[in-house]
């Protein structure tokens, strides 16, 4: 099953970013040089190195939709798919003004998300060999974040909460507020959905003892080294026979990663995948 | 007078990122963690090396109004401010679970458009000894152009023209439809506003003289390296003595920019500033 | 700790139930009645027996505030107490247009999640000297979720999943797609926010000794008798040693609660609590 | 002439009951258990006792288009049918991952909708005879006037105004302020548009007959018993030979209404319909 | 009581207006070359002759109070104010900068709506000694509808129906689909909201028999010139006795108008006030 | 190549206008008349004498699009095209109440772009013998203003800046802001956009001596009369050798216009085009 995305689910986003671009007057570039009746043919083609994931092509479809329902277009790649250099995404045709004005809206969807799909995978082909989940924060750009939780899927990794009402995070200030660890969980668990997991964010072996007492569903280590790491789930697996889920969270990079993934936890939470992917190459070219 | 963002031009963008974190529930884990009573004082920090160029404070100003209008908040730094490793940018106090509500939609608007604002000042830094302006693209994330470009100005950037409507770029699929660079001139500066200026661009030595010779406003040089750049100033400035604007466009970067530089143009187009901007690390941090 | 909505959560929903109401005109009939400097003072009473429990008195003030941000509102009761009959629950002044302009509106909230508390609390009380939790559905009016579910929370009931995005129900149709429970489990918990909780819904023992065999963390007994309920939970607690939570759901009536309640299980959902509560009286009073 | 709702006067219902429902993540239980290419076929089935009114099913199918315009839909029954138990309302047939999305919010808007209907539908069936309309009020639930209203006339009922901006009615608060019903009615009929019929609240006959003396076009009698209520209808077309219109309001239930309807008055308008009608169970079932 | 339009009835329009004019960049002219802090006053002034009908001054206020909180208006004159020439409305002070981002947006308002408060009341002044009044007519421009309307109200005239849902008008394609006049009352009589009037079109004496045979309650004379009007109204007063009002429609202009007063009509329709209404010219002065 | 705009450059104007006047109860008067497989045939013509230019016919076609999808238009005309009295524009078939429902907004629409289509292209008919320009301003009708710029378009006309994002009017405040208009134009032509020329309004000999050494790209003679606009065209262009575009504004009628064209300039910015252009009398008539 391929990751897809509808297009009523992102329908607001798609003419937001188009109403951005054409404005008042429209493309007044090709308006004016354009007959009404002149077809052209393209395609889209990726101008990076090999190795680039493919995200938000989906889109870029509804994005030619939404502008002119008579264009066509082939799709050649899937959301997901590994990319060779120049290779083609799809082919295109119709009214060349009706591209034209599709084209920019449509290249920043598709570069911006394989970017995160690309960065991700990189992080992923690192961590899946230990079987160790990537997968991502709620440090996405505004407006975006459901696009980018989907452009992380399609780079192989997994999405953590989509925001504050799916997902309980207790951190310090909820614990100090509620009066220790266990104080936190216990009220927090009688309140909420009972379909919901709680999450303890620890910082050194006391409040990690404290949550696996109080039964935290998951862990999250905050800004620990791999000795740290390794220290913890010791004491998690071993000393206490806990199955808790362990999480690692804050400054993991490409460098890293190994040593991180060699610590036995289960899950690496990754901001930059969101936050810091650089945009991927790719080009309308006309035939 | 300071770059500055005014709240009803970025209510829409505000209210939805917030919309996004809060979905149906709010947040599950302070609402039922937090007495109504317990005010908290904190502060955001940059967390950096130095160097770091501020940008979208005021926007985290209005994204804590809009949770909790009793919340205070204390401006220690401003949009285009250069900030030390470990600055703070601004005092926050009021209720706690309002600041933590807040925390991470106020923190992605900061980071991403710090980060914005940050990579274009690297850019100017460097072009701006040879009085050449360095200006944004229409590669923008979706929805986010309106405080991307703002970020730019921030960095001491430029903006080019907002979207398709605001400005006229003629490339080479417009020549060809027109019959010609000159054709496409004439026929686009007898339909569009007085108010704009026409951009042609040119790919080869034969391009360019065409252009000058239709009396194009400004001249963008695609994709050449900076020997070819050189030449084509020379024929302008020199050999048609025309104070045509030149802007170079593709390809630029940190590397070769200096090189460009040296060539004696006026712009410099670079999507990376708004495409590939990795984000600024902030914080928030309770006392 | 109270329960509590946000102004800024409920903008929407107040200022479409506001416009409905005006329409084109306005308030015609008050408009051309009452002098503009006209001012009033008002009460809410509850005209019910005694028992009712007060939902949406919050939002009653936002529906005040937003029409006219002169009127002065005294909060006598609050959101989730028990009111006696003809109790009033708060005062209003200021210009008399402006309180008949809101008036039907504010009660249109305050009746509607009153009857949610209030037939919520009904069920609860039966309940809870069982330790067994009252939650509610996703059987909701269109576009009135959030409210409606905010109003079981004031009736002393939780909260089941919000929607389709933020917890995992696998029925009948998904276990045949997947080829049986163990099957459907592994495969989504494969995929989905490790922050999520998967239920699973069984109809006969069969299912049930799959559920417990593939780990999933709830199970759903749907539409079963109090003496099918007693041996599904003798199965998992006695004969396989499972701390599974354990939920009821499917005609469950005021009538035949008492006897579900009886069986050991932990939870019990009901649909009517939201989709059949009858509207609370209330009345707002000229003095 | 059937009753029927447009697709274009529900659009934005329906959008918001689904975005409701599909949230950030979509329906993450059936996206990860069904293959694409994976049909189903269904029908919708409604679960009570014999003689339920249909109203919502033109609405069913749009929530269907909205979300996959390939799903076939064949409409066996219209909004306004009388349904026996157990009866097919419509089949489904498509993808299933398309179907399991729509079911929820297709479901919760005919199981209310009919449920207004169907109550209605009582109250009608015991003033018909009389040649006494059954007629709606503003006590609906907040944003879903329209849809409510429409389902009224499902159920054989009219409608009274839609808000305060299309009819005109003086209540007491309004007679004291323009001092007395006379001034009040001349004041009101000076300035608001002339298609609009005036309409007097009364509590006794006093204001009875001023009401008639005002030529007000129609009497409210609120609150009034049976024998009340007979007196002024005797007042008004013996004594004073007046064919003003005269409704009933206030406290009207299913087991007082037959004495009501003999008293030979004109309308009668029931909250209850909109604001307390219990839910009719429908279910959608796979083949 | 006056003539007022409250915030909360036009914030859309508002809103909708300002973002028009701002765009994606703002005001790049003032924003460049005011300083942040540079204050200044200023003045609307009518530069009309004489006996122009201010509307809109609530509107004004309502822009400049969206744009920045921080400005003072002090009112001068009331909608529904004949202002003499070069008359002050009233003063404004506050960031200089700001005035002028609200400066053409404020006047658009003022100019329409005073344009066609203006045009009504010189229609007004000429029927007003026969006790007639001018109203107007669904002939407005798209999305304004609501201030148009109010405008008219400004200039001493009267609203016929909003809209299509809030009043009855049978026109002569309803009526060779129903099978004539009387079934086409008779048929909508029974259908619609009984606080609703039922007005007709009547084209010739026969169509106008029929009409006060059904009872219909407003007569439309359509399109017919003085004699033709002056017979009707013979017919149905004299000959018929009926009260029913009457309403002149179709061709009425400023020149035709006092011939038409003579006819002992109730009221005249006039598309003209609406569509046709030349802007009042207003300037807003820096002192 | 024709003026043209697409349906999704309108779809939210569209739609506004539809529900303005469908508000809650849609068309109750063609609903409850017409059997729903009632099908008509009509047209819709021009009852102007000859002359008039058409615009708002897409638009017209969208509204019955929206409304009704099975509805069928053939267009006999196209924006831009000059009229003949009595002229049919498009023929129109499919459901009766559909066409009814639609017959106003459409209206509405080509009435009012037809009046500034046709007023604008009695001033192009003057003007353009001169080779001079007609242009718009910003005194348009609030929300409307894209609409109405087409329109123009369609008369023959120019359209000047949308908004104030997109052009650079330096004004009297901004210039004594500024210190003078070389400080002005330097300090702005620094700043914005390199796209966007600078215009610069003078008022005397003086202030255009300045903006023609300040280099502005236009200069605009503002309420001038013709004497004195010959007398600066005569500085400009002779004395000084420069070939900035004149722009003229201000008190521009069809009586003065001709004389203003026999000065030498370039174009001339009249208001009255979107201000005050009486609507153009179009009705759908039924075959």
């Amino acid at each position: 099953m391929k990751n897809r995305i509808l297009k009523n689910e992102v329908t607001g986003i798609i003419r937001g970013a188009i109403a951005e671009d054409l404005g008042g007057f429209g493309d007044i570039t090709s308006k004016y040089l354009f007959p009404d009746d002149l077809d052209s043919s393209c395609h889209i083609v990726c101008k990076e190195a090999g190795g680039a994931i493919l995200s938000g092509l989906d889109i870029a479809l509804f994005v030619f939709e939404e502008i002119d329902a008579g264009i066509k277009m082939e799709r050649l790649k899937n959301d997901g798919d590994s990319l060779r250099s120049t290779e083609k995404i799809c082919n295109i045709s119709g009214a060349a003004s009706s591209i034209l004005k599709a084209e920019r809206t449509c290249l920043n969807f598709i570069q911006h998300m394989s970017g995160i799909a690309t960065l991700t995978s990189r992080f992923v082909k690192i961590a899946s060999p230990y079987n160790i989940k990537i997968v991502d924060t709620r440090k996405t750009k505004p407006l975006l974040r459901k696009i980018e939780k989907y452009a992380v899927l399609c780079g192989g990794g997994y999405n953590h909460r989509f925001g504050l009402f799916d997902g309980i995070l207790i951190k310090d200030n909820h614990i100090a507020a509620a009066g220790g660890v266990s104080r936190a969980v216990e009220s927090i668990r009688e309140k909420i959905p009972h379909t919901l997991k709680i999450e303890v964010e620890v910082k050194n072996p006391e409040e990690l003892d404290e949550a696996i007492n109080s039964k935290a569903d998951i862990i999250m280590l905050d800004n620990m080294g791999p000795e740290e790491i390794k220290a913890a789930v010791k004491s998690v697996r071993e000393e206490r026979g806990a199955a808790t889920k362990i999480e690692v969270s804050g400054n993991v990079t490409l460098r890293n990663l190994e040593a991180i993934c060699t610590t036995g936890i289960d899950l690496i939470s990754v901001g930059a995948i969101t936050h810091s992917a650089p945009a991927i190459d790719f080009s309308l070219e006309f035939e």
